[in-house]
């Protein structure tokens, strides 16, 4: 399972005040406490608190300051995307292109210059997805243009588009159908990754929607997740649902072994 | 989903004093326990701890005497089945038929006498099965025979048979794909079951392993367990499956209300 931790994101208050402050202590809490839970990329999301460049910039290296994590790269200006590229430490994860042609062919080969991994977000000039079909069309869409422009299908994570499971319902099991269907893209697969907490956006019990829409994607093949790695609950589900799945070696002291592993 | 409580069972050591020494308070204490969860069935299991069918019938007396669940008749031996049977004073379940042709033509008839259901355990003479085809091979032979003797596949209860985690890990996702191809058996299917336990034994994160595999056995297709109904994380997990599956209506109190419904 490759888990990327969602934190260090402008949605969430007290980093919108760390970029207006340039209060590094705050990146670097976010950065310590989500690498010390076994996170694999850190996403970093400037979203709607700054449109200067500097300020991404600025997120991204209070964050590499801390800890030796490669950055997951959220941002859908292009701009930002290649700045950030540029003084990434590690191969990088540009989250996200989407099947637009002309962001496939600005995305993809930013990737290949920066040996970055992609995210595909299943989505194009007509919106979101609503059903399977729409779904795998896209995927394959985005498959294909990255394995058109040399990209391996391992540094492709495709995204089926995860919706609120209170105003979308019927959306759940068209979601876990697709992730079932883009296993069969190719022979090895791409990655498979959500935005998990979407999932569970605006609802009471959204920790116990977390875990078992994780879950249940783990068990539809799904293989990464942008999401709350310190929520330790989560991350023992998705792991013994790999253990259920044999791709982890059982013992009886798993769960240990599996942290101790990625630390 | 429908949950089939496990442990008025002779494998536990408080129900084997209580047959010995007649004690109705024990089986009463668990009875309600597992009503007061939600449990749609009891399983009574003597197992061992006697062959005398009067003890038998006593455990079902003593749980009809404290609730009024239906009881899931959990013998191999048809003479205890038909006379539990006859005392029975609400539609059971019968648990269970193997794939021989022996089993199949007694059960299934005492099942059509007395208005009840069968759970189809997913074995025959060479004993259980090792692979998805096997699962389903068998999984016909049954369905099959109780079409044919006319019992309607809604009373039919398949279950592929788990295997613990611990010693047969790759047998984990073959049962997760043969209840998907359970599924297709007939429209409407036949329930889909397991007696959920079995795939935890002698490990030590036992209840996050039990929810686990439910919770992923219910996306795979799964609408029955027997298992620990007086879990609640275990309730809550499956039932949260079912919300993103879209089988129950979401509301923000659909734990509250799932359980409120079902007392």
């Amino acid at each position: 399972m490759i888990f990327i931790g969602e934190r260090i994101n402008a949605g969430f208050k007290d980093i919108v005040r760390a970029i207006k402050e340039r209060d590094e202590s705050i990146i670097k809490k976010w950065a310590l406490k989500q690498a010390e839970s076994g996170a694999d990329y850190l996403d970093v999301n400037i979203g709607a608190a700054s449109n200067k460049v500097d300020d991404f910039l600025w997120m991204v290296e209070a964050t590499q300051n801390a800890v030796d994590n490669p950055i997951s790269i959220d941002s859908y200006k292009i701009n930002f995307v290649e700045e950030a590229l540029k003084i990434c430490k590690k191969p990088a994860l540009i989250n996200s292109t989407t099947a637009h042609d002309e962001k496939l062919n600005s995305v993809i080969p930013l990737a290949l210059k920066y040996n970055a991994s992609v995210i595909g977000v299943c989505m194009d000039e007509k919106g979101s997805p609503q059903d399977v079909n729409q779904r795998v069309e896209l995927a394959a869409k985005i498959f294909t243009s990255a394995v058109e422009q040399n990209l391996p299908p391992q540094r492709l994570f495709l995204d089926p588009v995860i919706m609120p499971l209170k105003f979308m319902q019927e959306q759940g099991g068209n979601i876990l159908e697709a992730i079932q269907q883009f296993k069969l893209l190719s022979d090895p697969p791409p990655h498979i990754v959500v935005g998990l907490s979407n999932i569970s956006s605006q609802t009471q019990e959204s920790k116990l929607i977390n875990r078992i829409f994780l879950t249940m994607a783990v068990c539809a093949g799904l293989d990464a997740a942008i999401c709350d790695v310190a929520d330790e609950e989560l991350v023992n589900s998705a792991i013994t649902a790999e253990i259920i799945l044999n791709k982890q070696i059982y013992s009886d002291s798993y769960i240990k072994a599996y942290r101790s592993a990625r630390l």
